[in-house]
């Protein structure tokens, strides 16, 4: 079993309004109401990848029982501990030309003794579990060490942990030594403090200098997703880049959860580093080829799997 | 006691954003979240009146598990009937400027199956009742007949009915003979097909000709709310015209339902038409006046009952 901890849950609401009045009152012609929050798209797609799962996190309020309630229907197993603040949303507003403006709440403030059943829970569901999967911002109110905690409970019971964060929460989170960890180029560069870009494009040097540095920070392994240009990974192993070979149009909301989610479904099925680069790759575009925000077609990902599909390129 | 009836209600979520981004993603630096739809601010501004309330309605979900715990915080009596969609969300952003966008839902779809125990529950709730408010919009799946009928099952009772609605609800509703409708001069301009404003300003001639209008068609009294201008009122025992001396700045969303609960409130007290038309021109200056929405200040109303705040005019 996996477990996918999502500590700041929300639910996404998405309006369509083909001609947006920013200074009016607007009625949107469609609207999309489904629970998210980057560790819901883990385990959502390890469902859709045929995993064992278990999402585990805290919620609140009316908005934390339709979070609940909808990942029941989508057979993800769901243990959420209650906390006494409501759960967030997040409001998309997308217009007839594709453009999306995001407001994303930061979520219920939460008291240690609220996060204290959390954690009891937590460390018993470690004993069954094969990997651990940290994903997302944390609720106001608990510390930036909490990442950092949750790893060194899972190093104790020999279960491997993969990270993905940003800022403070990351960096306290690497030094607790997890498996992976998966920034992409913004939270690189905010963390490791370096421009990785350079004329226009990623700056593959500079990337691989600052996963280095987040290896030797205390990371056994560092992929870096870089948008239609792949990954960047940097591993005990060896170094990868990783790219599709055609660059997938579409939404690009939960591609990085997608490649969390083949990178540690690739790490308990013990793939060597090409493979699980490769199987990233291909969900990750294939999730970008989808029109729904965080889902993708098998079909797309098994295209994408075919050898010609994904150009890995060692990196020395 | 009045009866308030709110079918579509939803839960109001506003985010302030010093600096919206509208192409891109935003952090909210503060969220309000409160119970919405016109009929909830009409029941809440009686309760601050101090009358005796039932809110009647339709929630389902989360979301109006969310609405309903609120309204009874709030201390307003609830009787919600349970539907199986979601109640609706309203989002308003506003930026640092002040510069508001709202985007409203339409509300879960409606099956007559799920109205039939809340018409039941109506029409037994009719024989305490001394008044019916029906106010807001009606969600989708309801026949544009709904209103009439609920008018023709309180005049069967013996129950006066405000009706505050728009479009063929309105229409339809008015031919069902209710004590009061209260467009606003869009509603009224919509529903009568004339142009109601003249060089700039509020046609007075041609409002009272479009009120006359739905005193024809089946309304006992017509009472326009004309923003800033104040209300237009057509009735059996007069016609007025009542504005505030200073015209308040501030926030106008609710200050309709506040006009509305003065004039059932003055409606159940007996008072005289250019009484209720004084509170209710106070009320609602007093409800523009305070920043959030739907609420006023017990000192503005008082300070807007004296004579010299509130102009009254007959016209013949």
């Amino acid at each position: 079993m996996i477990l996918v901890v999502c500590l700041n849950p929300a639910l996404d609401v998405t309006h369509h309004v083909p001609a947006v009045d920013w200074t009016g009152v607007n009625r949107p012609t469609a609207v999309y109401s489904r629970p998210g929050g980057k560790g819901l798209n883990v385990a959502r797609t390890l469902r859709a990848l045929g995993a064992d799962v278990l999402l585990m996190g805290l919620a609140g309020g009316g908005t934390g029982s339709v979070v609940e309630t909808a990942l029941r229907r989508a057979g993800v197993p769901t243990a959420l501990i209650p906390v006494s603040g409501e759960t967030r949303h997040t409001f998309t507003i997308v217009d007839g030309s594709g453009t999306a403006a995001s407001f994303n709440e930061a979520g219920p403030e939460v008291t240690m003794g609220e996060f204290n059943p959390f954690r009891q829970a937590y460390k018993e569901a470690l004993a069954p579990a094969e990997a651990v999967v940290l994903s997302g911002s944390l609720p106001p109110g608990l510390p930036v060490t909490t990442y950092a905690e949750l790893i060194q409970a899972a190093a104790a019971a020999g279960v491997p942990v993969l990270l993905d964060s940003n800022g403070p929460a990351l960096l306290r989170g690497v030094s607790a030594g997890p498996a992976i960890v998966k920034p992409n180029l913004d939270e690189l560069a905010a963390v490791s403090g370096r421009c990785l870009s350079a004329s226009g494009g990623v700056d593959r040097a500079a990337v691989s200098a600052a996963a280095a540095g987040l290896r030797a920070a205390g990371a056994e392994a560092v992929v870096a997703s870089l948008g239609p240009a792949g990954l960047l990974a940097v591993t005990g192993d060896g170094s990868w880049h990783a790219w599709p070979s055609a660059v997938a149009e579409g939404n690009a909301t939960g591609a990085g959860d997608a490649v969390a989610a083949a990178l540690v479904h690739g790490m308990v099925m013990s793939r060597p580093w090409e493979e699980r680069l490769r199987h990233a790759v291909a969900l990750g575009a294939a999730t970008v080829a989808t029109p729904v925000a965080g889902e993708f077609s098998q079909d797309g990902y098994l295209d994408g799997l075919r050898p010609v599909a994904v150009h890995l390129e060692e990196v020395r």
